[in-house]
């Protein structure tokens, strides 16, 4: 997800390039970088920290760090290259695509290697100094993912007595993991981001298990209101190694999402059993593995994996707020995850307490039965028409237009992640400010009805507060309208209390209901953790999501990567996964090359390890 | 399909324009495509003949004539022009990539609009003159693929009541096809290309039903012999729309390409009746429709679609010849097709006639599980070694490294249909002259141990022994090197008769047998048309496949396309779609067109509607 001015960093197609031989593009990367091969390789690697601006960026994902971590000035960068140089060793650094210098800041991208493997960089250069560095592990030497000219050959063309063939070797894998075998990774939830993991660390040949307490792989989709679709468009949503197809639609529905999520699985070949629940996991020090109690199809069953991968989404459980005359209310009330849309609510009084997108779309979908329905907004809320997300946010970068300009997925992803949070909101700021400008009517439109608008706390619009707290937006589909023309009513104000028929508000306005749906959200990742291990546990790896940004639901310390996701947890060979489509396809790839780097025994000095933050 | 030949026209990356203004690859093109436009929109557009070559060649896919057809010289080409300019209407002609001159030889691709659609040409011009000219439609005006840029919404951001869902309006489709309405177009056939051509037609809307015998999509591969794997790299059996997974292997096996098959048809929502076979058609003149009996799970069911089309490979029935002695011998005895592989051989003696892809397969299967084997080899057979078929010929076209080099398989299945077959010969034999050289060693020894070797009649290797009589080869695997080392037995000559216990052949070799396979291929695929319709409608079609080339199993007169596929036959409303992976990708465009402009009523005047041959 990313604005105009990243785009415009990058098009290489039609710049005019300086040439000559000092200042062109090309001669100031490869100085830059010529300059911090040196000082990494020297007796003092800290000096690295000179070919960066002062308040300079280093982001790394695995590649020096064996974490995801950005080092943000000179004195964090000076730490991390002291730290990390001598063990990553890294060397040569290669240019990639022909560099190109605008508004003074020329962008380079470099292939590099480093003890373990193949890195990529990515750098900002102003004035000849680093504004931003992002580095990524690539592949691990000897373990690279098999795609493109790494396919296998699938068969051997010399043919040899008792060889098996790919359907019996599939069967087997089957038969014994879990049964006869024990997998090295378990990963709890077979969601998107379970089966996306799962898929890269298949083709790393990291024998994984998933556990799903659904009956099918895409059920967490499947089981939801009928009317939900992707509020993504389709390019930022991919999984690994498979793309949707050429016809599918931009916003595909969540049926069509759930059997996408169940081929997959089997396409890729997962070892994945569903309807099974993790009931209790032990970290056994001696054996130094994990005992997982599960249950599956009735039985339990324990196995001892040595990584535990918790792969439950962004976030905990469905969270009910408390209000005097609940339990006196009469009609149907619960939580929007449980909520399967609004067929049988027809000619029925509806109030939905919330204003994200779950409260939005379960408006619609009551309003569109016949319902009677009223939004309960207890705070302001980010909306964005999801057609302008898509052409000013994700259009740059996720689109069949930055396809065409050769911006592939990856690249796409390499290029958001180049930005640090620290950086971000300042990327973000201008289009949101643009749609601010060029959906003005639609935003007085809704501001007239009543409904408390807001762009974030710093104007940084709507992807930053998913990463801050994961909620506090909608994304346009259509509900917004409705509000406007009245057809979905809107009441602002905090919930005093339930009576048998009726939410009362705080200014006594009483809303009459025969369904009241919370739309409320949902508690901290961590809440599993406690649960399925130990509060202990829980606390020792702290709040889950958020980079400590001191926004609201994000509070500090400053951490400047999302907490505890797809990097080391304080907790040993215990490991969070999660997020959208877009971030499961992504950071799989980082924790895949963790997860299989511990699984080869190869060394992983981990930098940076974060300390733990708001436990509960 | 290709050599490096035709590699070399085409890439543009590093050669050296010429750019002045009159010999630049562009002024020729340009110039050319300027005088071909003039010729074809004036008053007398069969002098269009005068910007080819005397020997030069036209081949159209439905933009022109309606037809797949080649007009080979300048009277033919004339009759082209005259008889369809003015109902195709061309203009627009666009010089698309940079054309570029090598050899002599400017190659330029065009897009240009015709009277309902847009095509695409791909000119080779020498001395001004066009050499080869293939024109193609790529798509129907106002009913385009929905590919990229024209992927559907997905959902209405306008919600309104009673709006459906993707499943509700999907589970709808599925009930009614068959049942409530009548499918415009049924399919026989569930293969590769049965469900390939079916994708295209679902995603232009044309309500199409496929039926297959088997249980499931893809058994037709899964019930095959155990080992069987894919002899053709993975980059050139991709199915519409949808790509394999960028980790698949590079020769899957027969179960994995089955597995996709199942997925495929589910995930491109097909209407699929599986376990259902056809009775009977026959063509109902008064109502203009045909009258289908099909058996499903038993019950006979009456369709009435306005095309029926074959989707049933690339042959008839198996083909077992007749010996005598047949019912005396004791053994096992199956047609290739029905052997499942050599587990229950063990030990035993068996007898492959035939010495073509199934019978080494088969051979080689045999003696992993311990039987011992001989080749009974009647006539002499290609064997092109898998990696040098993929290096020499296929590779170009059909690799990692040609989509490196921006030829994605859209444009490689251009590429190769840009040769006439008259002139395929030429491009095709240098790269089998390599290959006799570059294997000199390894045909050498498979001549040394008495195999029969041959590279095609005039020497033009693999693919045009498979367009012209789909047999006579083999791709190597690895069975070559067991006959090589003598663990297969091999046995020159023709069957005389069997024994209650060996096969006898004329010189009166006897081999003893407990198990005699004949490999012996299949035969034309319009059995099927005079078993399911009448022997007068098989007639009235003639031969499937091959293309006149007065070659063995190929007899003339010479056609220059292939008969009946994928084009209008002599029987009205009457298709045959088929052959590999490859054809069934790239033909099923252009055979969906046709389907969708008498699906929508537009005029659709065949050219060159061929005789009927050879009709048994």
């Amino acid at each position: 997800m990313q604005n105009n001015p990243v785009h415009k960093n990058v098009d290489t197609s039609l710049k005019s390039v300086d040439t000559s031989p000092e200042s062109s593009p090309r001669a100031i990367a490869q100085r830059w970088v010529d300059q911090l091969h040196r000082a990494l390789t020297s007796a003092t690697p800290a000096s690295a920290a000179e070919v960066f601006e002062t308040g300079g960026f280093w982001r790394d994902f695995v590649s020096f760090t064996w974490n995801l971590y950005t080092a943000e000035g000179h004195e964090e960068i000076a730490s991390l290259a002291a730290a990390t140089a001598t063990s990553a060793q890294p060397e040569g650094w290669t240019l990639g695509e022909e560099p190109t210098t605008e508004d003074g800041v020329t962008t380079a991208w470099f292939d590099f290697e480093t003890a373990v493997g193949r890195g990529q960089a990515l750098v900002r250069i102003r004035d000849g100094l680093a504004w931003t560095l992002l580095t990524v592990l690539e592949d691990l030497r000897g373990f690279e993912e098999p795609t493109g000219r790494r396919r296998p050959q699938g068969v051997a063309h010399k043919i040899v007595k008792g060889r098996s063939t790919w359907l019996e070797r599939r069967r087997a894998e089957e038969e014994a993991i879990g049964v006869t075998e024990e997998p090295f990774t378990l990963i709890v939830g077979g969601g998107q981001g379970g089966v996306g993991l799962a898929a890269r660390l298949k083709h790393l040949d990291v024998p994984t298990l998933v556990v799903d307490r659904y009956d099918a792989p895409g059920d967490a989709w499947r089981n939801r209101y009928k009317s939900l679709h992707l509020h993504d468009p389709v390019w930022y949503d991919h999984l690994p190694y498979m793309k949707f197809p050429d016809t599918w639609p931009i916003f595909p529905s969540k049926d069509k999402v759930a059997d996408w999520l169940k081929h997959y699985t089997d396409l890729m070949e997962l070892n994945y059993w569903a309807s099974t629940t993790c009931k209790n996991a032990q970290w056994d020090e001696a054996e130094q593995r994990w005992v997982v109690t599960l249950e599956r199809d009735g039985e339990d069953i324990v196995l001892h994996p040595v990584h535990l991968i918790f792969a439950l989404g962004v976030s905990g459980y469905p969270q009910v707020p408390e209000f005097p005359g609940q339990e006196l209310f009469e009609g149907d009330q619960h939580h929007s995850s449980a909520h399967l849309g609004g067929e049988q609510y027809s000619g029925k009084k509806a109030v939905v307490i919330g204003s994200n997108n779950s409260a939005h779309d379960i408006c619609a979908s009551l309003w569109e039965h016949g319902a009677d329905v009223t939004m309960v907004q207890r705070s302001s809320t980010h909306v964005s028409p999801s057609h302008s997300l898509r052409r000013l946010v994700l259009g740059p970068l996720y689109s069949e237009e930055a396809e065409e300009n050769g911006i592939d997925t990856d690249k796409a992803d390499r290029l958001f992640a180049s930005w640090p949070y620290k950086v971000l909101p300042d990327v973000q700021r201008p289009a949101f400010e643009q749609m601010r400008q060029d959906d003005f009517d639609f935003y007085q439109s809704l501001e007239d009805v009543g409904f408390q608008l807001d762009f974030g706390e710093d104007g940084s619009g709507l992807f930053l507060k998913y990463l801050r707290r994961g909620s506090g937006y909608y994304i346009d589909v259509g509900a917004s309208q409705l509000l406007i023309d009245k057809e979905i009513a809107l009441a602002p104000g905090q919930v005093s209390h339930l009576t048998k028929n009726a939410v009362v508000l705080s200014d006594g306005t009483e809303l009459p209901a025969d369904l009241v749906v919370y739309a409320t959200g949902f508690g901290s990742m961590n809440q599993w953790l406690a649960d399925l291990i130990s509060p202990e546990v829980a606390e020792k790896v702290g709040k889950c999501w958020g980079y400590g940004s001191g926004t609201t639901r994000d509070p500090g310390p400053w951490e400047g990567e999302l907490r505890n996701m797809w990097k080391p947890t304080n907790v040993k060979n215990l490991w969070v996964h999660g997020g959208n489509l877009h971030q499961s396809r992504h950071y799989s790839k980082y924790l895949a090359m963790q997860i299989k780097a511990r699984y080869e025994g190869l060394q992983t000095p981990v930098y940076g390890l974060q300390p733990s933050h708001h436990p509960s």
